[in-house]
């Protein structure tokens, strides 16, 4: 059996049910059971011009509707399960400009709701149908471009702040463990992904420039139908590699040793999130090798034990734990055993980042629950904090990094940081300031029994040599 | 001499007269000359969201700075002519993932201002410096993301509403005209699009879908350093090409007769915009050649008189002259002479837009004067509604569009529009609808003596037939 249709109404069902276990004293009395309210984003202008700025749907809106429009709205009775979804009035004007919109009867066999309705009667429908009952949201409906179609709704819907929390955690939560329709999305998205990264590695002959394999990957996402990337591509070569989230990407290659880029094309409003590394000419430096399989090492000791009841603390601590094992051999780190210099925490300035995070509509999708006020520098910014279940799709991506503004101050022994920076060796490090930065990336959906990778783009060094030096034809 | 910096000092300058020029009472003393104050848009995020919404910048704003940056002021002082650009202080979070932001002394190197300070500076500099003068703006000082920088700001600015649409109105005609620096902005995003259009005919081999072009556009843009399109392609086949600003560019081409492509590369600020028309197999057939070649007389008709003086509106009655002319000619239109019909609107159920508007950093730039409630409906749309002078850049775009949701209405006798349905002989129409639509658009540059045209794709009906021909194989 095909399942055609978004499932809005089971994620209606589950947000509720999860709301319920959050706070069920709101369900204590059934004729005042909460009535769940969403909003798509308004159409927006950009100032003084008559052009709209790039929509992009409200990921809650879209999770409990599986609707694309923008100025819509959706009903959710918890008591009674009908799920409503109120569309735009048609604006005769616009239609010579766009063609018809959605018709009512289009939208109710193309989504999976109870019932669609105009968004003109929004207010008098909530009014009559839902006199009495507390209505929950967890958008603004205070919101300027609302004022239109809500009118004075906002004053007779029950403001419980503290409710209107319940439910984002009851969203967050449902949201963070994928359904089958939506890990067939994410599949899709992954594919996309894969095909586009190898597509880039496979092309270096015509590309020179940063900008060059940007316009590579976006080219064969739009051409596959991904009409949006799920972030902007972060497209580096040599010394730029070492910015984490570089978006100029916009210099020669002439040089340099290594590209990275990190890129994922959006499905039907899924995300993927990719990175492979690999050196420009085929050929890696003995530092970018050695940087490299340690980055792999990483990378395919966290990613094998990914599986239900895994701690991710844990895996982001192994990571870690390679990397400093590794630099010890190398000499990049040096003075002390592989315990003091993991306690100093001097491998954060060399792998800044977390282990990975939480993969959906969202790049870094909800229930994470990540603590960015930790005083510990090795966990502040790593996205997920707790144990993985099956449903959760997380992405694995160590780094490594040669940024004098992440590793100059361990040196320098600025405040907080002087007790790792003994640790480095300046002399050894000098060699490596040139790899830049190495980051390998998968997207892997826990399983019931353990894991399945979306990402299958080559990344064993030697694999990555005999593309590039293929295309290059200097193998 | 090579102009290196983006002349903000030079359209400041020009801002200040026109606004004195429009207003000199705000100039009668000098110790209260205006002072001109402008935000570029603040970093958004979408909401329950760690990713920013797409930065554009603010127009106004950059014509005054060349700056690119979000966060960021500028105060012109009419009176002594100093240009002061703030930027946003430093955020070390920020650096470990984006890399050291522009610093002063870069933004001094490469912006044309008088000085560069923090934001942070700004009201201490307003309230210091400028004690007893009018601050004029267009922005909404108010909005939510300008209350961190500009604090009690707002207070003391005296706020003349009147004033600032003095202000807008001295903006628009400043940018109306392009001075040398925009021009050579504009050839470059022209050539660019010259480009990727002439890409998208010669690559008809590797396409079956609308989206197909679309990336086939967008990589050749990208590729070339133009990071955002001017405005969202519009790629169409067959019957969708009769919808003006269709943007869903995802169906397939089987069974279909032409293609048309409106898309424009941006380059620095500055659009392009450009529409080409060919047949997705080479052939034209007998249908979509007859409306074609009209397309054509129209566009080649209208840019030939474009000059300084001439007027827009009479441009435009000469491209719907043309049409009425042919439209006879081929039967579709019948029982009148060609000044009843014209005289009767019913042209413009088949060109139903105008003949084109200003360019410049807005596709639809300023300065155009259009009149959206003229009750005549073959002038309600037209954007440009005065004679042209040296310095305009405009688009020239005649179409027709075989389009139900347009022409039913004259046919049916909608109310105000039967008149005209009586020159429609609907069996001879029948033949065109699957034409879908035809558009020919090219970016045009008044100059002192005449006209310079940005555009060269092929448009010659016979030269698209080989070019896609020869691709395909079949010449």
């Amino acid at each position: 059996m095909t399942i055609e249709k978004y499932p809005a109404k089971a994620h209606a069902l589950r947000v509720g049910q999860k709301l319920y276990a959050l706070a069920p004293m709101y369900f204590s009395n059934a004729a005042e059971a909460p009535v769940l309210l969403f909003a798509s984003p308004r159409t927006v202008y950009w100032p003084f011009c008559d052009q709209t700025q790039p929509f992009r749907q409200n990921r809650n809106f879209y999770y409990l509707s599986g609707c694309d429009l923008p100025d819509s709205y959706i009903t959710y009775d918890t008591s009674s399960r009908a799920l409503i979804l109120y569309l735009p009035p048609v604006d005769a004007d616009e239609v010579i400009w766009s063609g018809q919109p959605t018709s009512i009867d289009e939208a109710k066999a193309q989504f999976d709701v109870d019932d669609v309705r105009y968004s003109d009667n929004l207010v008098n429908n909530i009014a009559s149908g839902f006199s009495g009952r507390t209505i929950f949201t967890v958008e603004s409906l205070t919101a300027s471009g609302h004022a239109k179609v809500l009118g004075e709704l906002p004053k007779f819907v029950k403001a419980l702040a503290e409710a209107d929390s319940h439910l984002l955690e009851a969203l967050e939560e449902s949201r963070m463990i994928k359904d089958e329709y939506e890990i067939g999305l994410m599949r899709q998205a992954a594919a996309i992904s894969n095909h586009a990264h190898l597509k880039v590695m496979s092309t270096m002959n015509l590309h020179t420039n940063e900008t060059h394999i940007h316009a590579e990957f976006v080219y064969h996402s739009l051409r596959a139908g991904s009409k949006n990337q799920s972030y902007d591509p972060i497209c580096c070569s040599g010394h730029s590699c070492s910015t984490l989230h570089y978006v100029k990407n916009d210099e020669d290659f002439a040089g340099r040793q290594l590209i990275l880029i990190d890129a994922g094309a959006e499905w039907k409003h899924y995300a993927s999130d990719v990175t492979r590394t690999f050196p420009i000419n085929g050929e890696w430096t003995m530092e970018a090798r050695a940087i490299y399989d340690l980055v792999l090492d990483m990378q395919t000791s966290c990613e094998k034990l990914v599986a239900p009841g895994a701690s991710w603390e844990e895996l982001h601590l192994l990571a870690h734990k390679i990397l400093v094992k590794g630099f010890l051999k190398l000499g990049i780190f040096k003075g002390g055993s592989e315990e003091e210099i993991l306690e100093s925490r001097v491998s954060s300035a060399f792998f800044p980042h977390g282990l990975g995070h939480m993969l959906g509509m969202d790049t870094h999708d909800t229930g994470g629950k990540a603590n960015y006020s930790d005083p510990d520098p090795m966990f502040r910014y790593l996205r997920i904090r707790r144990n993985l279940e099956p449903g959760m799709v997380v992405t694995v991506e160590p780094g490594i990094y040669f940024s004098p503004f992440l590793i100059n101050p361990y040196i320098r022994g600025d405040e907080g940081l002087g007790f790792g920076g003994k640790f480095i060796d300046t002399d050894v490090l000098e060699k490596y300031w040139d790899v830049g930065g190495v980051r390998i990336e998968d997207d892997v959906l826990v399983t019931e029994t353990g894991r399945e990778n979306f990402t299958n783009v080559p990344k064993d060094p030697d694999v990555l040599s005999a593309i590039i030096m293929k295309v290059l034809g200097t193998s």
